[in-house]
């Protein structure tokens, strides 16, 4: 197929909307001034084909997507036993709710609501240097050193009230075993990973190939391990929108108030979109209706 | 691939559980009387092979898998339309509760719950002969006639304080068209459809044949309709475990409380499986453990 | 003291407010064609002293202060038994709210909020013919015959949808002992009663006489039952404003969306004021106004 | 009356049962070291007569109790502005709850939930030194100095975590002015006040005498103010008993996990009895029958 035309021509469809509909994330400063009129795709096939177009290399904060690469790390260290008390359900609430926390004893519904992240960074912290070994991770599957925003680390921490309630309340359950400060701490860098769509799309590759790192065919997960990291992106990847995802895209997708949406095609290649201005849902406008072309225009679904 | 062993590996291997973990649903006595100890198990490719094994052309009380074909008529009928006061979202809640129905104003988050289905039915009722219509779709897609346990269906009513809560509590929103005895009637009809895995199988095959009846190759509902309905069965299909049958199984399933689960395959097969004692999600617990073999040995998931 | 001017300058005062603020109550035409610019106001001391002050003999729908008088009839038939599955808490949630019911299996919070009165209801069907014994008891203490308006009754079932839900919902617990739609029958009616300030002055007036009816000396309910249901007319009695009353009012209270509210000063006197228009609590604007002046001119506080 | 020979009657009933039921406050050492077996009971009228009977110059932690001064002082300082994001209704739910919270957007029900506390603890530390501040008007209401038992703040900050919920979601929604960490440092040396029932109820009597401080007639309160506080006593004091209490006691009364129980009795006298061992509403359970037994032998009940 002919992804870098199929891009391009995404790219030229979405040119006339950039910055029209849609809000940046303001709840900080470094978020608030990102411009609105951006927008970049990337995709990397499994046997390494890559296209590009837009503001594809331009570095963005990408916040929740970095949920997905905790839960790699803890499921490479732990198994299973992640499992314990974090479930793999939906929410069908807010992602940053505690009342669903309440009623269920401090177990988050999954490891993509930020109590379920916290949760994943708590064994994370628990067994290595989580911010080194983050940015490690991402580094061997993009081919390139990443970094962090310590400016956007720092803002969320000044301003993450609701995620130390989050940690406190699940610190309360007994469910936190380390110093809630330190797991937000970690939390809140892990959230200020700078990357660009085409770092993501090749970071989020080896989930197209049944765990396998594109770069250097190291296994990064078992291949039962990939599918299954798929079928939680679908189910509760994207905050409340995860059936609207589904319905309208069918692919499995991570997203990030950043305005990044990583999707993985399984058995064919990842993608990545980006664009800052949100919709109600938290989720990056041009950003899904990219990737609803980009379904269109392919046919690629999972359904 | 030689679905015939493999379905008859599964029954062998199931053969011991029979009846040893589970429950019956027993709210009706039509219900709590079906012996525990059955198992059966069918599927239809999308180019005819059939294979079964088991006790598969034992016909049973189709229950909620009624939801399914409930949304494959008003689809039919309305298109997108459908969709003005029923959400695509996972519900995070019981399949019965009244809690999400007060905060989100009467509007059910998705088709498959109790409450959604009384939506889609409420929309049946306004436009057509809904059980007769229920019945002809099923047969077409068969090739045999179908028919409603009036027993069952007389239980249901008697019993079924719970839906007549919903339905009293939609219309008290304004969210039903119609006289709520005249839905709940309906709806209760639609659950004590009875049918056998073979038949099923046979049902639900359109939908990983991009909407064609396999029969007739009449299109049941267009290609973007058929894979959308497979999207909302893998999000929302399974009550409160629609997480764990994407992580384990990796398949869009539909379940109902007599022990039946619908799976599909998209573009390659339909799969019922047939097993009454239950787990405490409501699903069947030998359906689970026999889909969760049949997506090992064959490797078919789509993730 | 001079009741009669306090009630007169209480009259006087609120003249000029009539119609200008609330809302009457519109969900039937016959509570809806009410016109909004009345008020009356009406007091009997335990020892027979009578006032009234404006529209103070026009009959109104009672509403949910038969609430009161159910509970009243119920207490006197069981007494504590009453109270095995009908709490006696604050509620927190709106007066019609399913939720709580949800997470407390069917038991309603208090006999006030519309889950509760419908679990008395049910228990007074078991046990008496309640519609004739409500207008018993109401004559015996008004001292003249009391009515039912029809009209307001069939209107209440034909559009008392959530009352259903509520019903529906108790009996799928197991709570209700009765056919759902013979509960209802009742608990419409009593909601239908027509009474005046006068009627329900005398009626309630028993309340501050430690259970003797004011006009035969006759034990309505015992001493203790007497302060125990001034106990949960405070605690519960006015929708979800029962801490703005305790708060501004400081008396057991019990209103109803006709504009009613029922007051007692234990060991002094029973008060009931009328104005039909409400606040967005659902008790009525000038009733309140009227109550909290009553309370500040004569200093009748319970604290 | 004989007030000396009730509290002695009581204290002599209620022997045999010390430390049979319930179960003493254990979430921090300090308080679970507590021997259950203790009782003590006094009381002081508007005129200065003081009685007491059992352990009732044994110092105990006030806990929640001082959530009732805390409200004294910030209505001292800020009048009715207090009530600007405060709410004056019962919850309906767990003192500790953050469910209401959320859907409330940060404004607690009332000043007597750990939430409510919180924000007046806020507004406290905005205008005073708030420690000092409180110690002052006990010991000027006492006549004689009360401390803090720094072992029981320093464990309630260490195992505080819901808590530092609480106030960190209320922050999140922008309802505290002051620094987390400041607040929750002040809310637990609130709590770890100690004082015996002859100081509590000394302490209290303020409110029995419309506001009057009962040894140097200095106006703590207006008498509007006094009787107000006595409201919310009653409709929110008792954590989620508020209803039972006010059935069973039928007076204001104020809590707190460390076994004591405050009651006023308008202009009369105020109360305060405590045995460690709580029941599972949190509130002592001897201290509960105690009341029950002043209310009845002495017909002293608000309604």
């Amino acid at each position: 197929m002919q992804f870098q035309s199929v891009l391009d021509d995404i790219a030229a469809a979405l040119a006339p909307e950039l910055g029209r509909e849609g809000k940046v994330a303001n709840y900080i400063p470094a978020l608030a001034r990102v411009p609105a009129q951006q927008f970049g795709i990337a995709l990397r096939t499994g046997d390494g084909e890559e296209a590009h177009a837009g503001d594809s290399t331009t570095a963005f904060s990408i916040q929740s997507i970095s949920k997905l690469f905790a839960l790699v790390l803890a499921l490479r260290e732990m198994g299973e036993k992640l499992w314990d008390h974090i479930g793999r359900e939906p929410s069908g609430n807010p992602f940053n709710s505690l009342v669903q926390l309440e009623s269920e004893q401090g177990i988050p519904r999954n490891p993509f609501i930020n109590a379920g992240a916290l949760a994943v960074t708590d064994r994370l912290v628990s067994a290595m240097d989580a911010k080194a070994q983050m940015l490690a991770l991402l580094a061997s599957l993009c081919g390139e050193p990443i970094d962090i925003d310590e400016e956007v680390a720092a803002s969320e921490a000044a301003t993450g009230f609701r995620n130390a309630a989050l940690a406190n309340f699940m610190k309360s359950f007994g469910r936190l075993d380390n110093d809630v400060g330190k797991v937000l701490d970690v939390y809140f860098h892990h959230c200020a990973v700078r990357m660009s769509c085409v770092q993501l799309a090749r970071a989020a590759c080896f989930l197209s190939r049944d765990g396998l790192n594109p770069l250097s065919d190291e296994r990064i997960l078992t291949e039962r391990q990939a599918r299954r990291v798929n079928s939680l992106m679908l189910t509760c990847g994207t905050y409340d929108a995860a059936g609207e995802f589904a319905y309208r895209i069918g692919l499995p997708c991570k997203s990030g108030v950043g305005g990044g949406i990583v999707a993985v095609v399984p058995d064919r290649l990842a993608l990545c979109v980006w664009s800052p201005a949100l919709d109600h849902t938290g989720n990056s406008l041009l950003g899904m209706k990219a990737l609803e072309m980009f379904a269109a225009k392919t046919g690629l679904s999972i359904f």
